[in-house]
């Protein structure tokens, strides 16, 4: 215990004192002991910049707040800043003046990261100093420092999240109790996981920053958010829920990086059906997870709490005492260099796909439908009929297809005279699309067989 | 890529050249320029020490190979020894010596580190160097790294684990085909899951060591392997996998580290009822996993492969490029100081319990072994009986109870003339045990409800 007596106390400044910033500063201040016994570093909070100062806050002593958040960050007295104001501005800015001071920066703030990651990440390794950001994607899982320690020699192939609880806990509410996207999203609305304006979560925006970090991290490479395409969650039907189940998938929304052929990246946010026997399936509610496939590795998955104040906290606690080591022995951690990313373009993009198709209940639908499908190289692997008459559906399971033949097949569906609407469009993920003799269809075979 | 040219390269000796020697030394010299592209390090192996160095290995070249591993551990040109002898002799002896000599080391070895880790890990600190060893525990799964780093400042409540690959391949089968333990272990054997003497494995020593490292790390103290009692799964009739899982549970074979009342630590490893719905229970096959329960982080879980040679050398991997780049910046990992464990004796542990017990079908029997769990304060939740005349058997689950008392229990059990055999003893795990006025029993009112 005698070298933790010597060194002295490492002094962290908290900017922004919402859920995730109360709760730090209440871990910080509550049990200084107890984390000083555990991790053998002294942390002492010395200033929470807020908007505004005037406000009394629960548990934050009165002296330690402050509204100048530009003095806090190149204060000499401050070795760690912790950023939870979280958007772009004015939080791009102070980060930049911290890491430019010499601080250490942790931060929870995934759009910030996001966006400017890369750039922020040259500041800090120019500095000397740490970037870290494990809050920022899956609040308590540690997946970040997983990803860049741990997995830093390992070939990733690919890596799928759940990691929007807000539209996990959406789809498991449908999933089980049968309930419409509306009245999910209403209950969710209702017990805080969904904000009043959902289209952050609902849409993607959420999940596709987080993807776009994961995707640098673990492809050593520049992605921002803004070059994530996205579907979001809200167009899901209930019965298309209930019809995956009955095929024996769940629906998760996922955000996807993965390697393709010739080392280009596909990084993307859709809703996908996952075999219920997939470790990501068995995740429900606000749950987020991590699923890493590595060559050497295999199948990694790490499961927790994507959000709330005290999990995503723990996180930022973990930064902040791995920050305050590396003060006290004048190191970093390492930051591999990043180059550019070669994204592949969305229509490129190969998988299984579920579609459900809207159609008048009467002879030579199917003719007309599958010979759209193969007009396109889209080969059906499995069909089925849900409903009569005016309910009828025809919901398809293709081998794996370019997205951009798929929406071709789309666009001519909808043209037809005997489809009144082409319904979900969810890719298929973690399964192994092989093709056998005992495949209902192949490429220019579909009309043939099916018809 | 300037900052990478400019660092020499950190130069690797590897003591062990079996299944995971075999796997990182393929890595190291198949994908050097790779691992140097993504990780930010080059490393050079520099020598491979072996027990025969005149038997040829495919794919290690015969100038690396030496018979001498003293020699290479404290070769002046070695910054890193990594350790994958295994077992206690001689491996313990030259870690030291690798660890005296200034060098880095990183270990796979679960008995090393659950027996002497606490003495390596000071002997390590006191030289400034870095000891890492997250391949010991659960393979590929990142687990080491982030309770050390991660979870530095988490109140760690428990740790539950699946950390035999070998005995949840068995339990599988038993669960999924309806095998006998027997039958199970055989098809373990024949798909080399299992030794042929699978006493290590399926007594429970194996888990038992991870559950003296898990603990450690999570609770900042000094287990080791011989500390942890421990109940293996030989005795596990396939009846009770059935019966559990009718009840809506799986049995696991878990390794438990928790903080009990006054804060002593219960560490302990045997066959677990894990209710179906539990992330744990989706473990399946030779696959392993890590809950965590902390109180800001809340329930983490960490999923993966926990043995096979690129497993396991992916996790090394990580480990020897962490040290690589702590060389190139002088400093170590932080290992923050630990104190005794005071563990709770296992008479003390208190769980819910599933208990078979084999009677005689005839009237009177509920009531006299009713009153033997009166008797011992073991208070009756359900009961239920499978199968008649000779096959007759009763199913109890319990409330919460003292394992003394279960004991006494079963015990008294043994010695009544109705009871042909004490069959299955089992604890539940992952249930949240709260009496209401549903339940069937409370203590002292056994024996007056249930006859």
């Amino acid at each position: 215990m005698a070298e933790i007596a010597q060194d002295r106390a490492v002094r962290v400044a908290v900017l922004g004192c919402g859920t995730v910033g109360r709760a730090l500063v209440g871990l910080l201040l509550d049990d200084a002991a107890g984390i000083a016994e555990r991790s053998g570093v002294r942390l002492a909070l010395v200033g929470v910049a807020v908007a505004d100062p005037t406000k009394h806050r629960v548990g934050v002593p009165a002296e330690l707040i402050t509204g100048d958040a530009k003095v806090l960050v190149t204060d000499p007295e401050v070795d760690v800043v912790v950023e939870l104001i979280g958007g772009l501005d004015p939080a791009r800015e102070l980060v930049e003046a911290a890491l430019a001071a010499g601080k250490a920066v942790v931060t929870a703030n995934k759009a910030l990261v996001a966006a400017h990651g890369a750039s922020l990440a040259a500041t800090a390794s120019a500095a000397g100093v740490d970037l870290l950001y494990e809050a920022a994607v899956a609040g308590a899982i540690p997946i970040i420092r997983p990803l860049r320690e741990s997995l830093a020699g390992e070939r990733v192939q690919r890596v799928t999240g759940i990691v929007n609880g807000t539209t996990n806990f959406i789809l498991t509410l449908m999933a089980e109790e049968g309930v419409s996207y509306e009245d999910a999203l209403g209950e969710a609305q209702r017990l805080g996981y969904a904000e009043r304006d959902p289209s952050a979560d609902v849409d993607g925006h959420d999940a596709a920053a987080k993807a776009a970090i994961l995707a640098g991290l673990a492809f050593r490479c520049a992605v921002v958010g803004d070059d994530v395409p996205r579907q979001g969650i809200g167009a899901i039907p209930a019965a298309d829920v209930a019809s995956a189940a009955r095929m024996g998938f769940v629906v998760k929304l996922l955000a996807v990086a993965e390697l393709v052929a010739d080392g280009a990246l596909s990084v993307r946010v859709h809703p996908s059906l996952v075999p219920a026997a997939h470790p990501l399936a068995s995740v429900r509610g606000a749950f987020n997870a991590v699923f890493v496939e590595g060559e050497a590795c295999g199948e990694l998955m790490l499961y927790g709490r994507g959000a709330g104040g005290m999990p995503t906290a723990s996180a930022v606690l973990g930064d902040v005492i791995d920050a305050a080591h590396n003060r006290l022995s004048n190191s970093a951690a390492p930051a591999p260099p990043r180059g550019p990313a070669r994204l592949l373009p969305p229509s490129e993009v190969r998988c299984p796909y579920y579609l459900s198709v809207e159609v008048a209940d009467q002879p030579g639908v199917l003719a007309a439908v599958a010979t759209a499908f193969g007009r396109h190289q889209v080969s059906i692997r499995s069909m089925e009929q849900d409903g009569l008459g005016e309910e009828a559906r025809l919901i398809f399971l293709t081998h794996t297809a370019r997205d951009g033949d798929v929406q071709a097949t789309l666009a001519e569906l909808a043209d037809l005279p005997a489809v009144r609407r082409v319904g979900a469009v969810l890719r298929v993920v973690g399964v192994v699309d092989e093709p056998s003799a005992a495949a209902v269809d192949r490429p220019g075979g579909a009309g043939a067989v099916l018809a």
